[in-house]
């Protein structure tokens, strides 16, 4: 029975708190979070207690930490966590800044411990069960990947000021998926992108439309196309051609219901957004987190892969503003 | 929070004691089984002991009692915990005999306590939605209803012999949901059946293929087709015409993966069996029943649902044998 | 070049004579119908010239007749084309009247034309295909068929007063397509019928929703199930149901076209009705036609598939009223 | 009743004349071909003569020209043609090369002959209709298009070598949809490509896998991808997201068949290539041609759409290689 020290009492977090006591190797005993109100209400709903970062982290019967608080603190709790000889799984990023998540990384890895980091999609079944068949060289040699990821609608203006921009705070997950599809760097980068979605979100200086391509050193191309409104739900969907075929992940619908009339046949719109949409994903990741920690084998997914997916977000931003390919 | 004891820890029990230690509202006290090892293992894994039957009902803190032993225990069991003032949860049918389902009825009633029959499909969120569309209007008054239900094998010889035949053991979910969609009572029951599948099943004189006709006095008129094999997966569909449109509840696939190949478009199959397909309804008639025993509400589905089911089996049977509607 | 000689010239004879026309080996010569200006504006848009029966019999030249008049005109133009010596292809049904399609089919017989009737959704391309890939084995021993056929909305009463009734006149064709998909004749027809979409359908003496169940020597069971109306369009499906899989013919839309929103994913609607549908079909049967009497082969649907199909309605329609099955 | 005179008896020249002599107001009177057989057996077939150019030209008979011979015979044969000031339908592209191409349309505007361009997938009923839903605001404000263009293998090497390469050859058609359906011109074109499929393509200069993303002024983005190979059959998909939802149009298969089986439920592949696939769009473009003859109307799609295609094609290759936007 692993005991978890988790920072964040917020939306994710209670996610993950909740997954938390659902396991059965698990259990939350210290919630932190700045919000007190928050934090002893998530502490209560699970049988843990409110603490402080200090002395959780002191602790010597937590077995785990999992920050899921604002994403300006998560460096400087890996670091703290990682003094403190502690697993660590953290939403991503580590940092948006690249040099900061760098360093922080630097310390995880200089104590050695596990580190794993939120992207969850490599955890959704389909997602995963697509990996798979590509490994298993169900389309042979991969020649074309197509990213489709399109929120239902944007965020307030509020966090988009503070989110980094698209490239970093929303295309970082496809970043990461594509790279894990692709089973291969990519070398070259080129987007392209507008604000059309919301002339507030371009006033503050970002984008809500972007369509970025990627190629791989063995000429292996990648789109991803991103949008901060689909108005029929949360639009997620991963096409691979290769030589001996095509897989698709279509999107997960809210129920099989089908209805015919005079309009047409109309079947339910996808699960509205990701805390729906990758509901079992999330509790994937934390089964992934806590074999690791049991098995002593690094997480399939750690700091380095959320450096090398802003690596990818600072190209792409370069690239939409210079017209010019990155190569890195 | 409300004490379960459960009667039988086979397949079945297994899936009801998870979804009890995972209830907020409930937790697992007792096992029951005339097997120790089964109910060792299943009192151990959520934190149980085992018992028996007579002092299980006799504890003055369980307040719940979950039937899922063999069905030929159903009735006594359902009784004593009546007389105990037990609410109960009973895997259906109440028995395979419709006087002796009656006759436990009966006794149900005249205590008074809460009797939920486990008619876990009415419970699918698919099935539910299209229920409630039904009861919304969404399709205007109601004309025919088609229900498909194929298991992806035939069970063991030694369970058809004892199972009461395809109509009382397999077809009875279908009645059920007949009942429930239709929203009135069938008036007339035709039926044709064969043993396609297996001639071994036939000659134990039960059948594998069957097709049965309802009308009710509104002249609504449903199909039912059930099949003990279908090699794809588990094969569960509803689909409901009426006067403005159709509505259909189509198969819950294994993934959203698709492979385009040599072969055409290949969708993923069916969930293979009723553990997998119905594990939401599973939890949900869990959560139905508790809501029942806390708001002192009927549940939605009892053991009159339970006789009344019996009773178009028997008539099914009866008209697949005469070749003669049964007029009820 | 075969030079056809057309009975009728409304709505279906205009598709046949278009059909005429375009074909490489056919054309028409000569248009016959009760009403001179349907006659006269069919011919001029085809070259062709308006006739009467007699002469345009007693033509040498002409090399088959084509009949698409009225139903109560059938027989007696089918035998005069006989006596004439003409290759017949006639709309269906021969009769209404069992005894009187069988008279005019011996008279066929005795004379030996070749004798087509349209049952032209044998030749629909989907249906076709699904024919061929059951003789080829794809899903092994034929269990279960279902055949599903709506119409858009009911006809005129004063059609239904003279149609023979729903099962003569509609469900005729699922007949047709059970004994070719079954490939062995039904022994047993039960039937359940009401009139719900239109009480005054029920007012005439006849129903607009049916279900019909067939059963074979063999065991295999067939569902057939008929509405007057189904407001998202022509419904016109098959699934058959084997030891090793499934088939399924699904409709056919108007397009590809998708478009989600807020209601959800909606694709387009089934064709409207039968013209659109079976536009293929038409083309498809006189090509058959055409090269049965090229190779001097006798079409693969003839006048006595008319009269079996004939002898499942009426049992059909006796069985609804009786609730009794029917053994043929 | 137009009378045409046809260049070009190939694979696609006997689809336009076959179209020819089904249409109501046009018949096929002449057929020049550089090969003697071709031309004769083409003719023969559709009641036309075999003639040379410039008597067929010089025919007052002659009242529309179509040009199906090979690309390097276009720019001439439509000058020619327009000096006679006969209306010319002419298979894409005018020319390879840009000015050339020019030059021929300016000559065709000097005259001032209809001059329509076979641009034939603007006439595709699916795309069509979307086009139509586009301009009806069904999606509202158009923000992003994403077009999806694959053959089901590649041409041989010799044709590949005098193609003009993937992006003059292939993508010139996704380039004209493009235009068609974003109704405002690109003013950004961003290319990467691969010899993927065949390293022999690569070997003689080309690409056979190609990613283009283009930006309006508006900021619009459109991507198109482009495979030389796609094992599962001809891949022509279009997806256009609007700030009110989405459009798309899916594959159009060979049939509307669904097999079921331990593999999984498969359906039909899409019609295999560009003859089975635009089979009512070469229908319906020669309709529009003979419709702007009569109406004296300009074609949709002319000369002009032609070289702003080119214009395109020529700026992806060029970024391609350079890895730079090009701006137009």
């Amino acid at each position: 029975m692993i005991s978890f020290c988790q920072f964040g009492a917020g939306r994710i977090g209670q996610i993950h708190a909740g997954n938390i006591a659902l396991h059965p190797k698990a259990r939350l005993k210290t919630v932190v979070d700045v919000n007190p109100q928050a934090a002893k209400a998530l502490a209560e709903r699970h049988g843990a207690a409110v603490g402080d970062a200090g002395t959780a982290l002191a602790d010597p019967d937590v077995g785990a930490v999992l920050i899921a608080s604002s994403t300006d603190t998560h460096a400087a709790l890996v670091e703290a966590a990682a003094l403190a000889k502690k697993p660590v799984f953290c939403e991503k990023p580590l940092d948006l800044d690249r040099k900061r998540a760098q360093a922080c990384l630097d310390v995880a890895t200089k104590v050695g411990i596990p580190l794993m980091l939120g992207f969850n999609r490599r955890f959704d079944p389909n997602f995963s069960k697509l990996h798979k068949q590509l490994r298993d060289d169900r389309i042979g040699r991969l020649e074309m990947l197509t990213i489709t990821s399109r929120d239902p609608g944007p965020p307030p203006l509020d966090y988009v000021k503070l989110s980094g921009g698209l490239f970093r705070d929303m295309m970082i997950h496809d970043f990461d998926m594509a790279r894990w599809l692709l089973g291969e760097e990519p070398v070259q980068v080129m987007a392209a992108a507008s604000a059309l979605v919301d002339s507030a979100i371009g006033g503050v200086g970002d984008v809500d439309t972007a369509v970025v391509t990627l190629k791989t050193a063995a000429g292996t191309l990648c789109q991803i196309t991103n949008s901060r409104r689909a108005t029929y739900g949360y639009d997620q969907r991963i096409e691979a051609l290769g030589s001996k075929g095509m897989l698709r992940a279509n999107n997960v619908l809210e129920s099989t219901l089908e209805f015919s009339g005079e309009a047409g046949v109309v079947t339910e719109k996808p699960l509205h957004f990701f805390l729906e949409r990758y509901a079992a994903a999330y509790r994937h990741e934390l089964d992934h987190f806590i074999e690791a920690i049991e098995s002593r084998k690094p997480p399939m997914v750690g700091g380095v892969d959320g450096v090398r997916a802003l690596v990818l977000a600072e190209a792409a931003l370069e690239s939409s503003k210079t017209g010019r390919a990155v190569d890195l």
